[in-house]
């Protein structure tokens, strides 16, 4: 059974995950959700709505992200 | 730019490695696409269909496979 977004600590929700570290990567390299969503082809409101954890991202547009922001998908849903 | 699947060996694209750890950990568990569908409530034309590479798979469908196949999320999209 899935757990609601954010009540079990230890396993984090995927979004939950995703979200997090699309900010963070976000903020390590000061660009906005405009221009990370110039660099990976993607609307900048699927961008918001993907660090709100509101949005199912597909697996090309995590991939795109991953590109994007030059790391390994992995690391994208890592904690 | 994205390459076309298996075009670049370094860097496999994320369908394909989502098709081959699930193909891998389904067998390992020595489990048939069927019932891993069952596991993690997910069509069996849905399994076979992201162990081509074939389907862009949702965040919430890859969430589920982890938690049938009981390990992290980003396990599914490591080399």
């Amino acid at each position: 059974m899935l757990c609601a977004m954010g009540t079990n600590k230890k396993s984090p929700r995927a979004r939950e995950l995703l979200a997090q570290n699309v900010v963070r990567l976000r903020a390590d390299r000061k660009i906005t959700q405009e221009r990370l969503g110039e660099m990976a082809d993607l609307h900048p409101t699927y961008i918001s709505a993907i660090e709100n954890g509101r949005r199912n991202a597909s697996l090309d547009s995590i991939e795109r992200l991953a590109i994007a922001l030059q790391i390994p998908i992995a690391d994208l849903l890592s904690e």
